[in-house]
């Protein structure tokens, strides 16, 4: 694809976004009359991920097609801009003939209402006015980049260089004599999730961050709300109208801001800033980041000083999530769940609208299917979010509002969020969806290996078949998975792309570099699609606990590992043996069900699957992690500690990084009672998963005694 | 019944014995052989309340003869004389032909190691030894009184008389300047849970308390545990062998010990030491409780004083729950639960034998029913249960270890504690379960009143049919409502008795005052098992969700009225009328159902009866209430305060009657925010009944706004 869309005379543009929904029509009319009369598609055999994949055809230009209107213009939740898109999604659902709702929120967003950044000499003299604008957005035509959350506030103080933030470039700084305490930290992107730069600076007493962008003049934007997603004024409730809100000196409120204001700046403004340092000299792996390398200067303090003054915009705003429903035939209260937040930081071609493009593409092959004649077993959802990046607030707020209904019907949470960043096929997913992801992929034609499927290439590139768990909470199946216990699946092609919340995310850019030729694209459509109707239609649920257990096994033999193989980890070996037999005796009720097709067989069918649907909600611990009672799923939350290595079992991470005023043996004994829930847990699991009343009550034999 | 059993002849005993045996083998074999072969009771259309019924002749007698069995000796929870009375009801469920399962736990639990007391003279010279046997009980057959987990201790002290030991005593002390710091405090029974008791007299800073019997000689024991039952040890999860168990410096166990020593002693005994006190004179109304009214002394402090010594005896020992289950035959998956437990302080004629007995009598009822071809459509599964009198011990653990079985499969649970204390029908339940209550009752025969249904009794004496809520904990049912949200009854025959676990609660005493025909026992029995008939046996579920919506309202009116109509308890109305309207749904759904027989039916039905299954479960709170996670119940768990007057909404109650350092602005959030958090209960709780994805999604407008 040599040329980009802004040098094609007019006509020829017109004709290209008209030719593919051409093609769509043409290919769209062939399905549907190409149907012999009374032919059912779906009721008398035919394979739904046949006819869904049958409207491939012309189907990545439909969605670049979508992928320039969405980007058109930037669309920030909460501000004028995110109408259009709103509507644009809301009338493309309705067009493939779904049924549509919407929900509006009001939680607490935030802008950035003014920003000013100066160099000053030692003498507090002005050396320069540094610029909080994003050199790659001269015309000001997205949000100017800040902090969602961050506080108003000033500072005139020395500046610190503090590498990528992390907790071991504190040290390094410790180590050299150079205190953070009165002073601004300057530090290049990459340390983790800003929030968390931010926490650790404003620990050692830091008064200001700055994080750095790239080089090539972008600068990333997003939030720096601390303690978990959703609108702080409402924890674990929804921001309906109406609804209460915790005041802003309530402490669960204000332990989700930072203390201190931050903004991130352009890599120009930092290095500005870092070259005017002296001090202690830039260790040699710090360089590299700001393009430092010939410069012999220092990480500061000072002299130089930096005059930084941000005021925030606070104030509570309405968003909107939208909804398509397509209510099952046979068990419209099971809900499989696609969800993709639609409001981005600039333009969003990347993050999140490539994955808006692919849910409207699936929303458009549900609804030729269903005129077709078919119906889905069970019910499906396709959800557009609003808020994401404020900190999944738009899912986070529905999860909360509908816990209940969603805690005893949903199948599972298959997430979109930036649907193509670059090359090869990335998933994170709860392990009893590993085995249908995996199938599913046989599937899918590879998009940039001819001849291959996308299972050939994920099974032999980059080491091989890797699904991530889903300890982050970077996007929205967060709530369904660590607040509501639902299991999760979040697909995207390519590992992350330099534009990431800069105005450098452009419908130009994906042409240019993302997906030219929208085939990523078209194959994360095909795989989510799939995913969704295997869920949605095989008889039986597609979980398989197997997997299950011997990654909760993996898990814990790390765990041991890194405890020096304590032998209290072993506690937790004899239930998950349980939870691998209980899914052997779901595997047997499984192939019993093959031979029995009257209502019976349909009872005895809701039954097995019930037990399959419900066994992920056994793994949340109803009190929540100790301290951050939002999140609940004992398994897969995220840590407490930001630079955490365990991205499993949180409680027990967290048990073991914490230390404070407790005495060595009373943290062994906070990390046994954890180990001890994570075990039960386990057991849970593999009772509801078993079914059977008074079958699990075999006594279970342990070589470790707990003595209180 | 003018003689009593111990002066009858040994051979007419004999044949007392035998001859309901006999009588009900007679009829057994009628009701199994007068049957037309081919025809299958259950299947065919034979009502199975009308069965069960016809089981009742003779059945007095039987149940009279397990009484006399299971309270021949006394059977303390984890003592020898446990055993036997467990084996005897494991033999009869499986004579009755049950399949029967027991699960073991080895919980902490408390006994008396040694008690000493004496009266001292001013000078501490010894005055009188002080008894600390029971008078009923000169043998000293049963366990000594003491209280459970009271903790070792000695005092000597000068005494103080406090009455009941309400709050409103200690308050009227303190009007009279007589201060219980460094004091012993003596104390009638009749103030409230034991425990409370204690622990209002330690926050005085008193440093033992002894509480008086009643005047007939028998002296009260119990447990004193605080802030919920359940082994202290595993809160939360079950003290299964090799279970983790908290030590006892943590928190979470320190806190549900008293701080101080007490024990109950005999009327005798507390009336030796009060009528030695000087001090100001004895209130008037004070008088009675220990036959004072001519006495001329004083409330103490001394001038005599009390030395009192106490050794308990606190080790973990293994109890033992039973469980007979009769499998569903259409929804396996779906349990009916009816509990008693078997643990008693002395012989337990009343306290709990007397519905041991009524439970063996189900079982035998139904095991006849069961060989005559009938099976229940869902699951009925009967539980004895081990160390209630400790702390609803042996149900709590059970509980707590198939939390999420029984959250997504316990239709209800029905408990019988002392199925007879004396007259007249008492019950308490969760709203929805009213109306199966109050239409059960039409079907038995009143045990008293010849020619009338417990109906038609229930309906006209005391002021007419009064169903109690459940926020007390004082029985077995609080595991399954308060912490998983279980809907409940609780049944029983007469309001109290005097020989509540006193050596007094025997045969003798049931044969002469109790229940002389066994006819109440008959009418609980009856009752029991119509319950658990219906609930197991209709086609959708006899839920009645507009009586809970009607009773919640009722609870909104008396709570706006005790805060002066503030206007912010109108919030919740709003979604009391949606839960209205989806109960409406509801019964439109049923009533479509009518008409559907086929194997979609079949699953439609299953679909409704999920929701009211579920619907319960939208009341608990998640997390739990401030400061008592283990209580999740957001309208029905006990409030903090011991002597509250509020039987709902606990974190509201609680909300209103915590001061500590709140600022009254801060108090006022509190209630409002508790009180929001009810509103999105009882939303929850609508969403899931009304089941339809997105029709909640109705704007809801309030009259009241929050401002934060």
């Amino acid at each position: 694809h040599a040329s980009s869309p802004s040098s094609s005379p007019r006509p020829l543009r017109l004709a290209r976004l008209l030719l593919p929904f051409g093609l769509l029509l043409l290919v769209s009319l062939l399905v549907l009359h190409g149907r012999p009369p009374g032919t059912r598609p779906g009721q008398s055999g035919t394979d739904p991920a046949a006819l869904f994949l049958s409207l491939s055809p012309g189907a990545n230009a439909s969605i670049a097609a979508d992928l320039l209107t969405l980007t058109s213009g930037p669309h920030l939740a909460g501000t004028p801009g995110a109408a259009g898109v709103a509507a644009h999604v809301l009338s493309r659902l309705r067009a493939a003939g779904l049924r549509t709702l919407t929900r509006e929120y009001a939680p607490l967003l935030s802008y950035r209402a003014h920003a000013s950044l100066a160099l000053l000499a030692a003498d507090r003299s002005l050396l320069a006015h540094l610029s909080t604008d994003e050199p790659a957005d001269p015309g000001r035509r997205v949000v100017r980049p800040y902090h969602a959350y961050a506080p108003s506030g000033a500072a005139v103080a020395e500046a610190v260089f503090v590498n990528l933030g992390r907790e071991e470039d504190l040290a390094a700084l410790d180590r050299l004599g150079v205190s953070l305490r009165g002073r601004v930290a300057v530090a290049v992107r990459g340390g983790g999730y800003r929030g968390g730069v931010v926490a650790r600076a404003a620990g050692r007493g830091a008064v200001a961050v700055l994080i750095a962008g790239r080089a090539d003049g972008g600068v990333e934007r997003g939030t720096v709300l601390l303690g978990g997603p959703g609108d702080p004024l409402t924890p674990g409730w929804a921001a309906a109208d109406g609804a209460e809100r915790l005041g802003f000196d309530h402490e669960a409120v204000r332990r989700r801001f930072p203390t201190i204001p931050s903004m991130p700046v352009s890599a120009d403004t930092a290095s500005a800033i870092v070259r005017s340092l002296g001090g202690p000299a830039l260790p040699a792996e710090w360089r590299a980041g700001l393009g430092l390398e010939g410069h012999a200067g220092g990480v500061g303090p000072g002299p130089t000083l930096v005059n930084f003054t941000y005021q925030e915009d606070r104030k509570m705003a309405t968003i909107k999530d939208i909804f398509a429903v397509i209510k099952g035939r046979e068990e419209p209260d099971r809900y499989v769940i696609l969800g993709n937040h639609r409001d981005a930081w600039t333009y969003g071609a990347v993050d999140p609208n490539s994955g808006t493009a692919a849910l409207l593409d699936v929303a458009r092959r549900l609804g030729i299917m269903l005129r077709s004649g078919w119906t889905p077993r069970r019910t499906i959802i396709l959800c557009s979010w609003d808020a994401e990046e404020f900190g999944m607030i738009g899912s986070t707020e529905w999860v909360e509002e509908n816990l209940g209904d969603l805690q005893s019907k949903a199948v599972a949470y298959l997430n979109v969020d930036c649907a193509v960043q670059g090359m090869g096929l990335f998933a994170g997913s709860t392990p009893q969806l590993d085995k249908l992801l995996i199938d599913v992929t046989r599937q899918v034609k590879d998009p940039d290996v001819e001849g291959k499927t996308v299972h050939d290439t994920w099974s032999t590139m980059n080491g091989g078949i890797n699904i991530e768990r889903l300890a982050r909470t970077d996007s929205d199946f967060a709530p369904f998975l660590h607040h509501a216990g639902i299991p999760c699946v979040d697909l995207y092609y390519g590992k992350e792309f330099p534009g990431y919340h800069t105005a450098l995310d452009s419908y130009i850019w994906m042409e240019k570099h993302g997906d030219p030729l929208f085939l990523r694209h078209l194959a994360i459509t095909e795989i989510w699609g799939l995913l969704a109707l295997r869920l949605a239609n095989d008889l039986v649920l597609p979980f398989d606990y197997h997997t299950y257990a011997s990654q909760l096994q993996e898990h814990t033999n790390v765990l041991a590992d890194r405890m020096n193989n304590s032998q209290s980890v072993s506690v937790i070996n004899g239930f998950i043996n349980d939870l691998s037999s209980a899914a052997t005796e779901v595997q047997k009720e499984e192939l019993k069900l093959l031979d029995i097709h009257d209502g019976r067989g349909l009872i005895r069918r809701r039954l097995l699957n019930d037990r399959l649907l419900l066994a992920e909600r056994s793994f949340l611990h109803a009190e929540g992690l100790q301290g951050r009672t939002w999140y609940k799923h004992l398994m897969y939350s995220p840590p407490e500690d930001y630079e955490s290595e365990l991205s499993f079992f949180p409680g027990i991470a967290d048990a073991i990084s914490r230390r404070g005023n407790q005495s060595t043996r009373q943290r062994q004994a906070a990390v046994r009672q954890e180990l001890w829930r994570v075990a039960m847990a386990i057991q849970r699991a593999a009772n509801v998963l078993r079914g059977e009343f008074g079958a699990h009550n075999k006594p279970i034999n342990f070589s470790v005694s707990m003595a209180p």
